[in-house]
């Protein structure tokens, strides 16, 4: 009986420090994302089967929902856990739409389930991340930038050390393939050409030749153009060094153009780098443009950790309504655990509090309460330890062991004692006569720190 | 089909202008809470059915997941979505009590779902947001003031206007009973009491005499005392005049004149009022020492909407260690309906967004798009509304129904135009030769429309 009592495999939750972690990485989304007039959207995290059906196949990895004490037969299994932000947010958009403003800009952070086999980097409970824009009808090509450069800003808040955007368009991908083969891109070539970063260039030539019986001449023309990863301030002599012989071609040109042209706004952004990567192809029938791939310096083989693009039309299967549009998503919960296994990011805090401050006895309770307080009104997380009589150094290894920074002792002739870790040292010890003076301290400590 | 691409009735999602409120709600609920120390924890959604058992029993109204695809039969029933956030909370703090600091303060928002019939005020998928204090062995009676002062900070940020919080303890009411019966109150008497805010006070004594069959004369005696409503000011007079004749009433006694003198800091809280409120019972058996519920003045119809209590031990059914705690929580869904119906929030916003820089025509993209990031930099939401050539009413227009108080276009000699929306009349035109004196205009804005 007992071991049952914890949570089920694959259905993944935080211990304290690492929704610490967690809380920062949506927090950190949520305000960039409203920075740029997004606004946050929750969808219900259950939909009819039939609006989670893909082309009318319902995936198996679906969970369905029923009622306990039903016997076994689920008699309300039309009805089913969303398994990403997408397919609902189409729903969403295509049942609400008298009701949002167009262009419509949201951010999604919600839950996703999947009843995949649990190990690593799969789960079955976990967090995706989205920003997505569409329109009606249609949507300037301004907002491929946009989105590019909210997720930019949103990635660099992450502190994920140096990452790299590798953009490339559909349109321009198929244009330079007719400009080579003179025959349309198909989706296995399309498909070859997305594994460039697992199987690397040589194979990919070798399958386009081989096995899709491409002329081996102009499978090295074509990787001619696209076999490298050009720089965003080299975007513009690229780009105009091409043909323009047929309209995809040229589309895709005049696009890629100007989204790095506004790219290029975005200097300030240390560690962040845009490139165009002319065989990005996102395996996906769904984008029709601009498509986005993002990876960390040293971190590659992980693979994307935040991608997407632009799609013609996002809800085709629930409205006549054209809705063109483009996003990107982040899989939260893997890059969690990404943090984790590269230890980038801090994991030593079980809250985000500033201070504790330390009972010496009970006549105390009411000027250490008092103290927070004031302290509270000054915008910092204050901790009362209730516990009298304990003493000190035991106190200031609880400091250490959750790393919160400063302990505060009133003592009783009114003089506040502060205490505040430091790395591997002992904790240093300050005196004040103004609890206003603490919370100057503690906030310059603050900006110190970062 | 097409009308089946709905959401699923019951499971609520909000329109944007509705979002917006509920992100304020949370977002202060969770400001509140990590300012007095509280960590965020969020469980996973989905526990073994086992877990959700109340004592043995599984109740009807619990989701089970499963595979779609098995053919109606749900073989893997045995798990399903968490009804509550205490019983998660209990089996996450059992599992996990090596890696938890004690005292675990904790706060909780999120989704819950019962297999409920749609109605008004009831839903099948809505959140609550709970706060909770457990420690092992023992918990001092200082966190009882501390959850309802954290509680009623969150409730005032709220701003529902006069909120009440009716404090109470059950040893307290137990011991007056004993005193006034010589005999112990029975679960029948408590829940006769507890509704006496739907039935009334006669008809809560009439039910004690006639059908409790308990002596006339005593039942007005026990209701000399539990018959009033105490303010914060008066109860320590009140307490120190009732006799101490039994344990459980000195205790009682005791615990409600430390939790009150506590409170009694709390001076700044407007439009809040902490009472003793004798009648308070809550239902539950879970609960030993403090309870609290909360209304709202004019409201009460909708009865209390935070409520909450001490409990002796958290997680008895997970682990041999005792986990006493204290607790509060508000249905967040619930809420957002009831300050709807009763208009008590601005419903008119579909965004965060502070300001829309406006497009006259494509040359000026850059320097519009430079103009929103300055802003952005100044911590300021920024829309870019990239349409050329649209006519000034028009962008207005959208301002006002978007309920977003600020325009600007970037005239081609470097003025900036700002235009701000005025209740019920026209936009206010003001030019500006600085970027930053825009951001401190906005910023002055919002500090007065507070």
């Amino acid at each position: 009986m007992a071991n049952r009592y914890i949570n089920p495999s694959g259905f993944t939750e935080n211990l304290p420090h690492q929704q610490v972690v967690e809380d920062e990485l949506k927090d950190s989304f949520a305000k960039v994302a409203e920075s740029y007039g997004y606004a946050r959207l929750e969808t219900a995290s259950v939909e009819y089967l039939e609006t989670l059906a893909s082309k009318g196949e319902i995936n198996k990895e679906v969970y369905t929902i029923g009622r306990a004490l039903s016997e076994g037969v689920n008699t309300e299994s039309e009805r089913a856990l969303h398994f990403d932000l997408t397919v609902p947010f189409a729903r969403y958009v295509a049942q609400h739409q008298a009701d949002l403003p167009f262009p419509f800009r949201r951010y999604q952070i919600q839950k996703v389930w999947r009843g995949e086999r649990p190990q690593k980097g799969r789960f079955r409970e976990f967090y995706q991340a989205d920003v997505d824009v569409v329109s009606r009808d249609n949507l300037s090509i301004y907002f491929d930038a946009e989105v590019a450069t909210v997720m930019a800003q949103i990635l660099t808040s992450f502190k994920l050390g140096k990452v790299t955007m590798h953009i490339n368009n559909r349109k321009f991908l198929s244009g330079l393939f007719y400009e080579v083969f003179k025959t349309d891109i198909t989706t296995p070539v399309l498909q070859t050409i997305d594994r460039i970063d697992k199987i690397g260039v040589e194979e990919v030539k070798r399958i386009l030749r081989e096995q899709i019986c491409l002329p081996s001449a102009s499978v090295e023309k074509l990787f001619d153009v696209i076999g490298r990863i050009v720089p965003l301030e080299e975007v513009s002599d690229f780009l105009s060094n091409l043909p323009t012989s047929n309209d995809a071609l040229k589309e895709g040109i005049e696009e890629l153009s100007q989204v790095f042209s506004v790219l290029a706004e975005n200097k300030e952004l240390k560690d962040f780098s845009f490139v165009l990567n002319p065989t990005i192809a996102r395996g996906l029938d769904y984008y029709t443009g601009t498509v986005y791939e993002t990876t960390i310096e040293g971190l590659e083989k992980y693979g994307s950790i935040c991608s997407g693009g632009r799609y013609a039309d996002l809800a085709g299967r629930f409205t006549k309504q054209k809705l063109p549009g483009v996003g990107m998503s982040i899989g939260l919960t893997r890059l969690l655990a990404i943090l984790g296994e590269e230890n980038l990011a801090d994991f030593s805090r079980k809250s985000r509090s500033d201070l504790v401050v330390f009972l010496r006895d009970h006549q105390q309770s009411v000027l250490a309460i008092r103290a927070a307080n004031m302290l509270r009104g000054q915008g910092l997380n204050i901790e009362v330890n209730y516990k009298e009589g304990v003493a000190l150094s035991k106190q200031l290894a609880t400091l250490e062991k959750q790393s919160i920074p400063h302990g505060l002792v009133c003592e009783a002739d009114g003089k506040l004692t502060m205490y505040t870790l430091r790395d591997g040292e002992q904790a240093n010890k300050q005196t004040f006569a103004n609890i206003l003076d603490i919370a100057t301290y503690i906030h310059s400590a603050k900006v110190t720190r970062r």
